[in-house]
């Protein structure tokens, strides 16, 4: 296996986050190639320099490829998986940027064996998607879980590892089901608990038009996610669906607990309920870092 | 009733938003006298120039003013109406910034005759607090709710609309149960729905202790009205319970309907109604232009 170094990398998918990788790459490995489906999403990832080379012909992009990075929705990904097997000629790694872990770590099981797989997350993204809004900081200090399979190697694990600290990323090493549990509860239950928020104003707007006059910073980040690109989230909740649900209901039943605290008219209670809520949101280093 | 260049102006409670509006109007009018519980928190006041003259003593703070301004939990504003009233000797508008309206409006009917009362609420805000925190750009561009009452007289009504387009802020009238059924959605819902994934992701955290290090961008956005100060969230719960229950109910409808579509397996719904959301939070004007 080549160091990153020597490594050309084809990145397939020039999203945010495929462009993003891409320009954060470039010029940190022999080559960066680009996959787009669209010629117009390749000319702009060449014009803004995020890319060495630009294509829209995936078998051509990763013939001479020692590194393939899956950047798509996660279905488009478990769709290309079986593709990129029969495509990629010599050894090399495949990774990908899904959100969700456990369906693609199967699918990845099922490469040819000249292929080494390992799953990837970086905890970063923005409501913005497409290639205008590629930014080669987007992985500056984020959390890029890593999901390696029993089949992969050491030193394909150590490329990877190079790949995410070469984009300014701290990897973190978890299984597919770990991850997949973990980010129902961070990450996918505050998408569609800010949905929820957002579809309730509506219902408050359709009485009183004033609502968003009304509507402030407050509601407008515990809303922000409610913006994110759906073709994403549908894929991300349909293939996290058992761990999105067990998420939300536990979600229900907090939410539901607050208002018989309110309900039940104890102060007491209440108070007590939101300090201490309040001292475990302030305890969250990363959080509370980012925010100044 | 004088202009707000020839008033003496009383800001009661020099807390976040009390500091700031002192900031904001001091220069823009004949005096700006701060009263603060804490001595401290006069001299930080005074330290840091926020206003003309600080004290604890409130009479003595309000006995020669043309306007006070109640800057403090609303429960305590509930408190200090009848005291103002006595200790107000002369003709005077008297305001408040708190973020329920309905009791503050209804215990500002029994002020003396002299006095004219004006019920206000800025919508602006931060998670941290305290004269420390206070800031006189805090009021630029927010909507300041007015809710005059029958009594308050035209003049009054334009030294406080003077007072609030001094601070930066866009004044917007609205009788008192409008603004509390539209702040109980998009201000106390947001916090509730904050606290409720904070209290969630904790469950989760017990159950693992990487949580944390998995919390990204949108689980700190989402979450970050859960830090906010208790004592103001406890006093603006319980003077608008009625409206927060009905959204909080609301809510649950919204959130059960999304798990549902998610359970149901029907994709086309499920999407139709993630695309809906996502149009209706794109489109809010204000939450928009402010994100950019």
């Amino acid at each position: 296996m080549k160091t990153l170094a020597e490594s050309r990398i084809a990145i397939v998918g020039l999203g945010l986050m495929g462009g993003s990788l891409a320009g954060a790459l470039r010029g940190r490995c022999r080559q960066v190639i680009g996959v787009a489906r669209r010629e117009e999403t390749v000319a702009v990832a060449q014009a803004r320099h995020l890319v060495d080379h630009g294509t829209t012909d995936l078998a051509q992009a990763i013939r001479d490829a020692d590194v393939v990075v899956l950047a798509t929705p996660v279905r488009t990904i478990l769709r290309l998986l079986p593709v990129i097997g029969s495509l990629l000629p010599s050894p090399g790694l495949v990774m990908d940027v899904g959100s969700t872990k456990r369906e693609i770590v199967a699918a990845m099981e099922h490469l040819p064996p000249h292929i080494q797989p390992l799953g990837g997350h970086p905890m970063c993204g923005r409501e913005c998607s497409g290639i205008e809004a590629a930014d080669p900081t987007l992985y500056h200090g984020c959390t890029f879980i890593l999901t390696p399979l029993a089949r992969t190697s050491p030193q394909a694990l150590a490329l990877g590892t190079a790949l995410v600290k070469a984009a300014g990323a701290r990897p973190l090493l978890l299984d597919a089901e770990r991850h997949d549990r973990l980010v129902a509860l961070l990450s996918h239950l505050p998408y569609l608990v800010a949905c929820a928020l957002v579809a309730t104003a509506n219902v408050g707007r359709s009485a009183d038009p004033l609502s968003w006059q009304v509507a402030a910073g407050g509601f407008r980040d515990t809303s922000r996610l409610a913006g994110s690109d759906v073709t994403m989230m549908m894929d991300i909740l349909l293939t996290n669906r058992d761990w999105v649900r067990k998420a939300m209901a536990s979600y229900e039943r907090e939410f539901r607990r607050l208002r018989r605290l309110l309900e039940s008219g104890d102060e007491g209670d209440l108070r007590a309920a939101l300090e201490a809520i309040r001292a475990i949101r302030q305890s969250i280093p990363l959080v509370h870092q980012e925010e100044e």
